[in-house]
């Protein structure tokens, strides 16, 4: 791994090169763990071009000893970014790089003052983060395991439903089976949604029992070693009516079209177009009101999002979210998701389980 | 509830007049959730004087008008900062409030740019969570359910330990429990720390199996209906040791006293004092390595601090843990920890579970 961590810290020193800054101030955790390892919860890493340090205090001292590559260790009793300021003024740093959405107004004026007047200060915006979104061969192998967990605990959730329980019982149960296989926990709350409540796309659990002849859309995600997975399928309890079929059926094949289209070169609102393409055949279109899917990696939203009139484009590395759906206000909603990896000359579905509509 | 929705707005606007502004944006969930009763996930309040709007995205928009009292609903598809700035605006408001520890440099920017060259900016930080601190009684009761809930929670994963169970079966068995109560979920990743990993105040669960003639400290919280309780209750699995019953023993009496000593009138200090001055007299003072306690109410970590020299007075209406402990690096730890509610003329333990040393 610490050739990994080697690598990703030499990619951000360029960019920092590129954007004329001779430092980064990083207080965003999935940032910190990507570049370091550092899995704490308190901490400022303070990266220049010839030295690190990671900045952190007394309860998670000892955790940073064991885990942090690449990066010294500074044990701290006062303001974390106090400390990063000191150190930055220690190394006579001229033009340091922070980023504006993840440094409150506060956090900035005490780094600010504590750096000193002789710093310029430049804003250099999602630096990681793009580093982030192409994912390296030791970052696929652990999406492959938590896609996996998250396949699983799907699968036995689809076999626990039963009409009469709760929407809530669901999503206990399905946290659970998470924690039992090994995930540190959910990667979001859990979606347990039934009826006519299926038609919002962000329910949270109710105490709602489940019914006959209803349908039950079930979005997981968990975390497994630092990283995220996020899957969706839908169930009918009971013989689905034909109406039913044939929007499902649209899904689906909006999401094989996603899925299809989803590879190194193609632009992301192209993807997105694949998709949305199939449900407009279907006369579906209005009734799929988000975007069609999402980067995933350390974070359950990451770059690229796969949204209409994207321009970026897809690269070997890019781990997205394939997740068409159609809402009906009243009636209820359909929605299926999978994870894929893009490669370089192909692509692959790391969620394991089939896609064909459940009826129980 | 309406009506504690109005008098907390009410409190607001009479500190809003003393800081000598004329609106306040507010962007922290639990904050908002408290003035107006949103419980989506994203959005941005903007509280003047005579009105109040709570703007929020398309996913949030119908939960908004369900829930939200006391201030007008706006949907909003593009940037809700911009918006709000638009907002304060339109009402030609001169002075607006910021909270410089909940808005990032970037969000700032934008909200400033919309709100226009005409409006001065004035830091006022944590004016909502200053009243917060302070629970109304619709509040306490929220706080006794919660606090129940965490009891019945921590009485099963007691009766459930059994040496050979791995440190995350047991955290996972505790979340599920939790959930099968009615909470929403943890309100902190579940404490389940065995052997010499309960030396570690914040230790994470591992695959560690308990083991006989070991220390175990379970602390965990629930949240329910929005509000959170916290308790630590430590189990030693086979007959203890007589050096470690007089650890537990100094531990149970330096919490006593802290309760005892939780009183409206009395300084936090004082009642950091009284559980530190219990260890103190066993020789175990320097083994103490936190605070006594801290507020809790939508957040686990609120205001007051119950630590060294903390001058702020506890009142009626105060809710907070009182949670002394020893630790020896390499041999294992002693909490326990509960929540109790300060009264005007006496307190009310909310957590409700025999606190004597537990022997497997």
């Amino acid at each position: 791994m610490g050739n990994f961590f080697g690598k990703r810290m030499h990619a951000l020193r360029r960019r920092l090169r590129e954007a004329g800054v001779e430092a980064l101030v990083v207080t965003h955790p999935p940032n910190w763990f990507y570049l370091t390892g550092f899995a704490g919860e308190a901490g400022a890493l303070v990266f220049a071009r010839h030295s690190a340090a990671l900045i952190t205090d007394g309860r998670f001292a000892v955790q940073a000893q064991s885990e942090v590559r690449g990066a010294s260790v500074i044990g701290c009793s006062g303001s974390l970014l106090e400390r990063a300021g000191g150190w930055l003024r220690g190394k006579r740093v001229r033009r340091a790089g922070f980023d504006p959405s993840r440094l409150t107004v506060g956090q900035f004026r005490v780094l600010r003052k504590a750096a000193g007047a002789h710093i310029h200060w430049k804003a250099v915006p999602g630096a990681i983060e793009r580093l982030r979104a192409v994912k390296d061969v030791s970052e696929i192998a652990a999406m492959r395991a938590t896609a996996r967990l998250g396949s699983e605990v799907m699968g036995s959730a689809i076999r626990m439903l039963r009409p009469g329980m709760r929407e809530s019982e669901v999503a206990a149960e399905i946290e659970y089976q998470m924690r039992k296989r090994g995930a540190s926990g959910p990667a979001f709350e859990t979606i347990v949604a039934s009826g006519s409540r299926s038609a919002l796309p962000h329910a949270r659990p109710t105490s709602k029992p489940l019914r006959k002849n209803e349908l039950v859309v079930l979005d997981l995600g968990a975390i497994l070693r630092g990283y995220c997975c996020d899957l969706t399928r839908t169930v009918f309890l009971g013989r689905a009516p034909i109406r039913l079929k044939r929007w499902y059926r649209a899904v689906q094949e909006a999401q094989a079209a996603g899925i299809e289209a989803a590879r190194a070169g193609a632009s992301c609102g192209d993807v997105d177009a694949a998709a949305r393409g199939v449900l407009a055949g279907y006369g579906l279109e209005k009734h799929f009101v988000h975007s069609t899917g999402h980067g995933l990696g350390l974070e359950v939203h990451e770059e690229p999002r796969l949204a209409r009139g994207q321009k970026d484009e897809l690269r070997a590395g890019h781990v997205v979210t394939i997740e068409p759906g159609v809402y009906f206000e009243g009636l209820g909603g359909i929605r299926v998701e999978d994870d894929v990896a893009v490669h370089e000359d192909s692509n692959e579905v790391l969620t394991r389980i089939p896609r064909d509509l459940i009826e129980l």
